[in-house]
């Protein structure tokens, strides 16, 4: 037997495969293609899916083996599944559809139009539309959408023997097996009363009871929790899975790691674009169509350019000096750009220290001390460069209304770049939706005001 | 014996607890601090130190159990723990770095002064000496630093009953049991040859082979491989453990799901506050001396106020056209922001595709192509607008500048914003680097240059 061979570069690049099945495409040459899938496994399709030009990857889809399809749309993002939809028959469609877990067809389901929606939880079997309509009973966003079924539950009263039986017996799918490496042990109608590791009851002593080896010091969730905050629970505290309950203490599901994983993994790409100030594209860059790049930025791009004619407006009530001293002007970008990237810098430390559960809304005092006296440091170091530099350079007055403007400037834009996210979370709004752009929108028109200020009491213009 | 109580609010928040230590503290009443910290697991003090002022953080450990701080200090940031140590006994420190499993030694070291670092490690016992010094040998930054030691290793000729029997006889400590849940199986001299699940084991017949049972088709990494791929491919796979391997196959650890957790949110807040402007942090916000923070930030403003002295300098160039027409300098602002906020949404998008590898810098056609085509659109409809607004409100002339300008910055920041990346990644820079305040920088000055060339040949000055 040959040993295993190590995978080297990076996320596997399957560089021929997929140079191959795109000239296949490209020249129509169906069977080529067809025969170059059908060495890829599912997450290598997946894969190459996520890299494809939107127009091939219903064409890539028709060319998999049935399974292997399957495979791949469970592990497609629901968008994608979406417009894969669009293209098939509707046999096809409600198998597809039909092979995913209840969590997947809630996802898909959120993303058709409500008529589509409708046919497709219609077209399901009975027990299979009930477990559907459950995850869809609660809310867009919360863990109960995204938790996976309770596969076993052990009693606190059984031997690890009778347990591991218990386990062997369930006949659990081998695809599944790996969902079960933390078990819920429950008491009466469901009732939680701890959780037991596999590898506990692996090598425990075969005939101890269950209630003297689980944990009852144990962290679960209820199903309407926000997923992100599961998640991370799951991240912070090392566990294999987290127990999902109601309000009831019976327990409803699991939140596997692998989907704590997919979870947090969309958090930060939604937190990312929102910070670059963008909507969340919910599917890989490659494969989104031009158009919707385009949505997804131009109407952020509209709301910053209309914010903008702010500083249009505030340039004009100070036009007079302007035009008194055109050298002002020659300063503006430099000054706004340094009171931009001062907001950036505290908008994006305070909202990632946030999603991480580091700092609360209620911190918003010990964070504002802090900032203010971070920006004022920052404020007066560049500050005292801005007076030398423009004071050698042009004159001295002009010298010190830099500094004293980037002072300002500095101090304003820390103090304010960190309070809005604080201030978007205790509303209840994604803190990254309050963006960087947006405030260096909010700190330039400020920043202006402060600048023609000061320039006009100390130049006495 | 009473259901588990499901935790209802966001990360364990023990406002109560956290406050009552605070206040003790303030009042310097140490018992009561004590009493109240002893009522606390090791994760509940982690999280209150990563929300400590950084003067507290000393005095909080200090009145920690023995045992719960060994646990604490594994927990915390190596910077943490650098700190911590300065303001401790030789003893005590010599004795919680001895705790600490070889990954987390080779961290701790790497944060430590040289000679400070040589006599840590010569304090540590021969074995662990040498555990640690292996470690050390892999590159910063891979998984060979962030691994955790194989525990048992199975072979292919066990039947399940023998391989369950190994398990047991193996003796592994319960912290650790966790870390088993998928295990490798391996030929003489430690080579790999598969992985299989425990859960495999406990299900399957007790005397098949493991031969028969294990998954050949196994995905291992060598220990040299960066350790965010590494965690990424353990995450995209949905494993439990990533096998990581020497050139010669020889398995020489695990990268376990909870170390992959670490792994991927230490790289998502390093590009999230490198995108933000910042050096990373690495620790919790609250608890970064605000000295800290400034140094973090000052770096980069720097560079970038004297990046900005290039607008300045653009600005000064074409000051007669500003003379002849203070109304262009109206517009600076928000011609620059919305280069600016186009830029960063590119760079931003085409960042995070490349840290989930969905984008490579070998794509670099498809994605500036797209990129273009998504400025193109972006500028000619911010363009049409600008065109409409300052037509109307200044002279048809000016409407006709905007408009331009607007079109052919939004192409270009499109375009330089995505490259930016792509670039970076391709010469071996963290593409975050490359961050959205740096672009914007660029794209101010050549958008300037654009304006002006603009205004110069429409308006005839």
């Amino acid at each position: 037997m040959h040993p295993v061979t190590p995978h080297t570069g990076s996320i596997p690049t399957l560089r021929a495969q997929e140079l191959g099945v795109r000239e296949a495409l490209r020249k129509s040459d169906w069977p080529r293609a067809g025969t170059l899938l059908r060495e890829l496994t599912a997450t290598q399709v997946e894969r190459l899916l996520d890299r494809s030009d939107p127009k091939d990857v219903p064409v890539v889809f028709r060319l998999l083996d049935k399974d292997v399809a399957v495979d791949v749309f469970a592990a497609i993002e629901p968008r994608q599944q979406r417009d894969l939809i669009e293209g098939l028959q509707d046999d096809d469609v409600q198998e597809l559809f039909g092979q995913l877990q209840a969590s997947g067809q809630a996802r898909l389901l959120d993303e058709m139009p409500a008529e589509v929606a409708q046919q497709l939880l219609a077209s399901l079997p009975g027990s299979q539309r009930a477990s559907a309509g459950t995850v869809l009973g609660y809310p867009a966003g919360s863990v109960g959408r995204r938790m996976r079924p309770v596969l076993i539950e052990l009693r606190s009263e059984w031997t690890v023997a009778e347990a591991l039986d218990a386990i062997r017996e369930a006949d659990i799918p081998e695809r599944r097996q790996r969902f079960i490496a933390r078990l819920p042990v429950v008491a009466h109608a469901h009732q939680l009363q701890g959780m037991i590791e596999l590898s506990r009851l692996v090598t425990a002593d075969q005939g101890a009871t269950i209630e003297s080896l689980m944990d009852t010091d144990v962290l679960a969730v209820l199903a309407t929790e926000d997923d992100e905050t599961a998640a991370r629970l799951c991240a912070e505290h090392d566990l294999l899975a987290l127990p999902v309950t109601d309000e009831t203490h019976r327990i409803v599901g699991l939140l596997t790691v692998d989907q704590a994983f997919d979870i947090l993994e969309e958090e930060e790409s939604e937190d990312s674009q929102r910070a670059g100030g963008s909507t969340p594209l919910a599917q890989p860059y490659l494969s989104t169509p031009v158009k919707r790049l385009f949505r997804a930025r131009i109407v952020w791009l509209l709301v910053l350019a209309i914010g903008a004619i702010l500083t249009v407006q505030v340039l004009e009530v100070f036009e007079e000096t302007l035009e008194t001293m055109v050298v002002l002007s020659l300063f503006v970008p430099l000054l706004i750009g340094t009171g931009g990237n001062t907001g950036n810098q505290a908008a994006t430390t305070v909202t990632r220290a946030l999603a991480l559960g580091d700092v609360r809304p209620r911190d918003v005092v010990r964070v504002l001390r802090r900032e203010l006296l971070v920006g004022l440091s920052l404020g007066a170091t560049l500050g005292a460069l801005g007076l030398l530099v423009a004071g050698l350079v042009y004159s001295w007055d002009l010298g010190a209304v830099i500094g004293l403007t980037l002072l300002s400037v500095c101090t304003l834009a820390a103090s304010v770049g960190s309070l809005m996210p604080l201030l978007a979370k205790k509303i209840g709004v994604d803190p990254a939706v309050f963006s960087n752009p947006f405030i260096s929108t909010v700190v330039d028109a400020l920043g202006l005001i402060v600048y023609f200020l000061i320039a006009r009491l100390i130049l006495g213009i």
